[in-house]
């Protein structure tokens, strides 16, 4: 891995310097954002590249990688389709697919602007998983259109993460992939984020002497990851979940929900809650926090006792780890300086890699409760109220996920080889 | 260069090996074909991946390369559109789009069995010229969907080289999006084969103290290359130019002509000439081969004193050098095998490196002309019959054809830096 860790572009990147003007470039200017800041610094030219993996050094090397050899490799895949998964990269490349609409905290900012947070994805599934990957900000937002245009790309990749694309639209659109192409395609803001947290509730769960079915749990957010992690938490089995957006608690007895959250009224709340979510917290044993926004005090101290607090909001948790620490016997957040860190990173690689090790044509329901289980598993006997879900460094994580996701796939006959 | 070309596959390539049969893999059945075949097994697991520029070792690593550093960066981004160029690898990385219905001499094979010579071409791009390059071999072959689909893509691409369309299709796909883009759409198979041939050309006119205008060529072929050869050289000042498709000599008075070869019979073959390609040979300068097939050595021999023969079908040129020799002063093919080989990787690794240094906004005329002439000029006092195009591996060419593209860009005002 460290030896992937280079930049080729030291020299272009000095030569190429502008200001931060961009190309008008005022050569009096302004300093180049880089000078006085290492994000910028890091992010000068880009964070990733295109390497050759054969030697392309003489006319014999030539022949053999490019034309006139190259042109049997490709009338054996005419003629038999399957080998193009063996003899080019397809089976080991992944389309990072978005729209540039629900950017991080950011909102709509557009396909350039979504760029660098697909292009660190994309380096995230080499370095965690060794996955190739390749950023494709797309320059439409119409939900058709982008079906249309991934379903064209399919032929050159091995599989789809779905990344940064606002609620609703992500659920149509992931669900009409799903069914008109043969590869994996995968939103990671729904369900990295749902496999990550099941891993972490099951062994807070183990931790404090329970089941998942003992569990009564609140989420705050209806978007992509708050509707995933709902119905991922009942197909595991969790004894009751309630979810609430910004007016209340999702309930059948409201008129003002989308198609998406009927759905979500009929499945969840079976104690038939309404009304605020500081309100649905009393008693409960499980804050799941996915919107942002801040959950006053008493509400955390309303809690049943023993509760877990999962604060994922970035940069801001939606109970800060001090308060929720005064009520709860676990907590957990979305950042990286404080324990128990929720990061789809420990999910998305794995899950992939193991996918596309055995080729399989979609990533089922039993793939993510595996890469769950597996995720859980790491932390084994270990296991602590600060240690409830492993760091996204542990080296042990990608491989354990890999291998669970490709043996759940051939279990669930999705499996190609 | 040479610590790219390592293969990080070898494990898995092990692991993964399959049958021939492809995913059924019969354990009793065929070797796979990479035991008996150097080219399937150079193959395995594809020719290119995909590497992080940047280290994502622990937590401050990934603060800076991924959240919460990176929002800032796509707030930047989306404040000021141009600092895509400068912090994403947007500039630096070209689509290299098919949709398999031309591909080498095999024709419509369709866009998986294209992949193996995309990602050639995409290895040739990184190698030559130090660009990265993703192949996108589409699943439709539609003229709209194909144009639609690849202004969808372009917010994550410098540029887009178009590749093995087929002719008529290929031009109009290609006009479209220039029309469309503001970065440089490039049809490979017209425009790199026009650029080397234009540069060969010269030097063989060089060498036997002509000039173009004293020329007149014939060019056997009236598909991607034949046409768009055609017009580069007319556009350099060749004296007179006629292409021949299967049914002859595109002239005015033919009736069984598309709207591109009816354009084609307006501009070139002033002398008016009709008929077969054999009769049109008789006294022409120049033979330039782009179709295949094979020219008689009578009408070889009824050309003017001191002729070009450039015949550049694979793997059989048109007219056989053996032959070609008897008449001719200068004789160049398509093959690495012998003198003088009229090779795209002269040119396309260049041009886009030129194209995307100064950040073009399109390719124009000039800059393929300086191409040319750069990629001329590298032959120098060397100049002989056997070498009036240099070597592929000629390190002198890429610098010097970028080094010309960019500055011609700039002479232009195409350029945004």
């Amino acid at each position: 891995m460290a030896a992937e860790i280079v930049n080729p572009r030291s020299d272009s990147d000095t030569a190429g310097a502008t200001r931060v003007q961009g190309s008008a470039g005022h050569e009096a200017g302004g300093e180049p954002l880089d000078s006085f800041d290492p994000v910028f610094a890091l992010h000068r030219g880009g964070k990733m590249a295109v390497q050759a993996t054969v030697p392309v050094r003489d006319k014999d090397d030539l022949s053999l990688a490019y034309t006139p050899g190259v042109a049997r490799v490709c009338s054996a895949i005419a003629e038999q389709p399957d080998l193009v998964h063996d003899y080019t990269w397809k089976s080991q490349v992944v389309a990072v697919v978005t729209d540039g609409t629900a950017v991080l905290g950011l909102g709509d900012i557009g396909p350039e602007a979504s760029l660098p947070v697909m292009e660190g994805k994309a380096i995230l599934f080499k370095q965690f998983a060794g996955v190739d990957a390749v950023p494709i900000a797309l320059a439409t937002k119409d939900t058709d259109e982008i079906i249309e245009t991934v379903v064209r790309l399919a032929p050159s990749f091995g599989g789809v993460n779905l990344e940064d694309i606002s609620a609703p639209r992500c659920f149509e659109i992931e669900r009409r992939l799903q069914e008109a192409l043969d590869i994996p395609v995968f939103h990671d803001d729904q369900h990295g984020t749902a496999v990550v947290t099941l891993a972490a509730l099951r062994n807070a769960a183990k931790l404090t002497g329970r089941t998942l079915g003992d569990l009564r749990a609140v989420i705050s957010g209806a978007g992509a990851a708050g509707v995933a992690i709902s119905k991922f938490l009942l197909e595991a089995g969790i004894g009751d979940v309630a979810v609430a957006d910004r007016k209340g608690v999702v309930s059948r007895d409201r008129d003002d929900l989308n198609p998406v959250k009927r759905e979500l009224a009929e499945i969840t709340n079976r104690a038939g809650l309404s009304g605020s979510l500081e309100a649905a917290l009393a008693g409960a044993d499980v804050f799941i926090g996915v919107s942002g926004g801040t959950v006053p005090e008493a509400a955390v101290a309303s809690m049943a006792p023993r509760s877990f607090v999962f604060a994922m909001a970035n940069p801001e948790p939606e109970v800060h780890p001090t308060v929720a620490h005064k009520y709860a016997a676990v907590v957990a957040t979305g950042r990286s300086d404080f324990p128990n860190q929720i990061n789809n990173v420990l999910a998305f690689p794995g899950i992939f890699a193991g996918a596309l090790q055995v080729r399989a044509s979609r990533i089922t329901e039993g793939m993510k409760i595996a890469a769950a289980n597996a995720l859980a598993g790491v932390v084994g006997d270990d296991l602590a109220a600060d240690y409830v879900i492993p760091s996204p460094f542990d080296e042990r994580v990608a491989p354990a996920v890999t291998a669970a996701v490709a043996a759940a796939a051939r279990a669930e006959g999705v499996a190609r080889r």
